[in-house]
């Protein structure tokens, strides 16, 4: 049987996936490109012997904790509970890191954030008329979450400062009286990706009010959140969330590492049936997770509850070394960029205080093909930043990721930027 | 923030999982109770130390495949790629244990085969106008993974042999004259659940000539199928398929274990785009897979794969004493029924040929109350069939499951079931 692609649902022609082979594409048939596209974590603090570790730690843990030795191994083997097996853990590590206060039925441990996304758009979401709105430039996986379920993403633009409150409100209200409804507002309020941007406690005290205002849930998205390039207090929205507006969507692809898949969300909503029984929105969304991955690998779980357990419930203590690396990895780019292009009135760049990227703003297009010459003729690679809008914009502007490299080839790679971006302005 | 139950998505409110969540609470009251309803693996073939040997194992086959130590560590805790780091070792085993040749780039694997069945019905449903025929009685993950998504499933009645292919003709000329298109058809042709019906070799010959007639794909799900009552050769629809009609959804979890949370989908169907380039449907389904969970976690591959080197590639040999296991408690709970029915006419059971299943008709109403009554006053669970219809069926029919229990409670629990059967009709 052979199927023409058109055939296809459009999730799998999803643009943002297009890209992405795109500039894998284009970093294979490039090896000695400096890539300043690759947005991963740091290669150099994986160590496989760590797994066997973490997972005899959680072990401990439930055995400490007086469970049998057959019933750890059901724990770690058997099917289990949907919502997971290491809620409690994490709900007291957001308490010792981030102020967070939940209960740990408010917590439920998915495949990767990106599971955390659908399940909350899946329960959100009820018919067409359905909308969430996001801040654009916006993560790729969340508009293709979106896509996945037939959700219509509405752009919210960012601010210098994260958000404009007046944006939002302005979007809520259109989107309302175009017969639609504003579900929620997804943001990134730490080093976003992909502009690096942050917003400041006051605009994020002003966002809950917005929010409230109009009626819209917050999807607070926040992988980056440990790697601030100092130790000012960020508080998530969730930590400031009185109200309960935010679900909160957290990672351990940075924190920990990527391949545990191990990503969670917290929402601590109250919803009431028809009966008035209520119960806790984390709960009620297991059965879209059911549907979707039955439960979170145990396995997987243990490996993280056996990093929270040794650090004492504390990711930031657990990242110390990691923060210090991404810290210096970020200040070597601004460096560069400040010693490449600190005297040309024609480039300009964004000065993030923490996270993976940065964005400079040039005076041409930076476009798929720019990207090919970028690569090929300068042998550097970056990621045009149209990539994270859905219709138009960021045409003239890179995102530059300092995650994945040391600093001698961030700098490397910043000089052959500043060859080939002074080529185009000249 | 508060919410209205019925403003959240339909799949919140699954009544398989209302189903489900009832007959755990049940069982969770009347803890005497003996569980014919809990269709799990049985306990006892889980240890977790297994974990670490598995995943050295791997570790050690990726060695000799001359992966670098730090090659290796990257591999299982970093990014990865979506589609699998085990796909070639699947592939090998299919081959071995099912005479399956397809190239490893066919395979997908994912969070459990719940999401292979979610991937594949996004992938092949494009418009609302999409539907997938299912062989009902039908496992409710998949219509569960169908409503996340908003997909009618249009049920095809199950026959004694599995499939009446004369239905399956009917059900789709009906669904083409209603305006809508049918894109596949959903069977499990060994043991399924909960039926515990087989198709004999011809009946899946026979389905496969009629899938081509009316346009199908079939996506066949075969979680039990190393469990059959003797060795007799029982050919998958997707060694028999000449014609790349079928998408194989494959399971770990009853083979080596569920808390891996891997499954995987065999999808070698060639996919053309507007340009004539042609690629394999696994591949296109990438996308969908990278905006649900970006890739299954490598680790608990890792573990599977582990397994599957150490069998040499064959999950038959490696399943040998659990296949044992079940045989005796299949036999067990048939002897069982002979014993306790065998002289009443009004009680009838089908006799599966393998699995976890059997279904046993009686001349009442098995509704929840019963469930409860049976619970309570008699000591027993199992569940209603009526739980895996769509819109009315099995009202009289409950489901036995003889996976999670040794043979002596089995037979205890059938014991206790004829009281309370013959208490209903007497």
């Amino acid at each position: 049987m052979q199927w023409r692609r058109e055939d296809l649902h459009v999730a799998v022609r999803d643009p943002a996936a297009a890209s992405m082979n795109f500039l894998n594409e284009v970093a294979a048939r490039f090896p000695d490109a400096v890539s300043l596209a690759a947005g991963r974590p740091y290669d150099g603090f994986y160590v496989a012997d760590d797994i066997e570790r973490y997972l005899q730690v959680f072990r401990d843990h439930l055995a400490g904790a007086g469970l049998s030795a057959s019933a750890v191994d059901r724990t770690l083997l058997q099917y289990g509970r949907t919502n997971s097996i290491i809620g409690d853990l994490i709900a007291r590590t957001l308490a010792v890191d981030e102020g967070i206060e939940v209960p740990a039925e408010a917590v439920m441990v998915t495949a990767g954030c990106q599971e955390a996304m659908i399940i909350a758009l899946r329960g959100l979401c009820v018919g067409p008329e359905d909308v969430v709105l996001a801040v654009e430039p916006c993560y790729v996986g969340f508009t293709g979450a979106a896509r996945i379920l037939g959700i219509d993403v509405v752009p919210v633009p960012e601010a210098d400062d994260g958000l404009d409150a007046d944006a939002v409100l302005r979007v809520a209200r259109e989107v309302r009286e175009s017969g639609r409804r504003p579900r929620a507002l997804y943001v990134v309020p730490n080093f976003a990706n992909p502009s690096g941007v942050s917003m400041p406690t006051a605009v994020r005290r002003r966002l809950l009010e917005v929010a409230a205002e109009a009626e819209l849930l917050i999807l607070e998205d926040d992988p980056y959140g440990l790697f601030g390039l100092d130790d000012e207090p960020r508080p998530t929205l969730k930590a400031l969330d009185r109200e309960q507006s935010v679900i909160y969507l957290g990672s351990f692809a940075k924190s920990v590492f990527p391949g545990a898949r191990v990503g969670f969300l917290v929402a601590d909503q109250v919803v009431v049936d028809a009966a008035g029984r209520s119960s806790v929105l984390a709960d009620e969304l297991s059965t879209v997770k059911s549907m979707l991955t039955v439960n979170t690998s145990p396995i997987a779980q243990a490996v993280v509850g056996g990093v929270l357990v040794e650090s004492e419930y504390s990711l930031r203590v657990a990242n110390r070394s990691k923060t210090e690396f991404y810290r210096r990895n970020m200040r070597a780019l601004l460096a560069a960029l400040e010693q490449e292009f600190g005297d040309d009135p024609r480039i300009s760049w964004n000065t993030p205080s923490g996270g993976f990227f940065a964005v400079v703003s040039v005076a041409f297009s930076a476009d798929e093909a720019m990207v090919e010459v970028s690569a090929r003729d300068y042998g550097v690679l970056w990621t045009p930043m149209g990539f994270f809008y859905g219709a138009g914009g960021g045409e003239r502007a890179i995102r530059l990721s300092c995650s994945a490299l040391e600093p001698p080839r961030i700098e490397e790679g910043v000089r052959r930027l500043g060859k080939f971006v002074r080529d185009r302005v000249s």
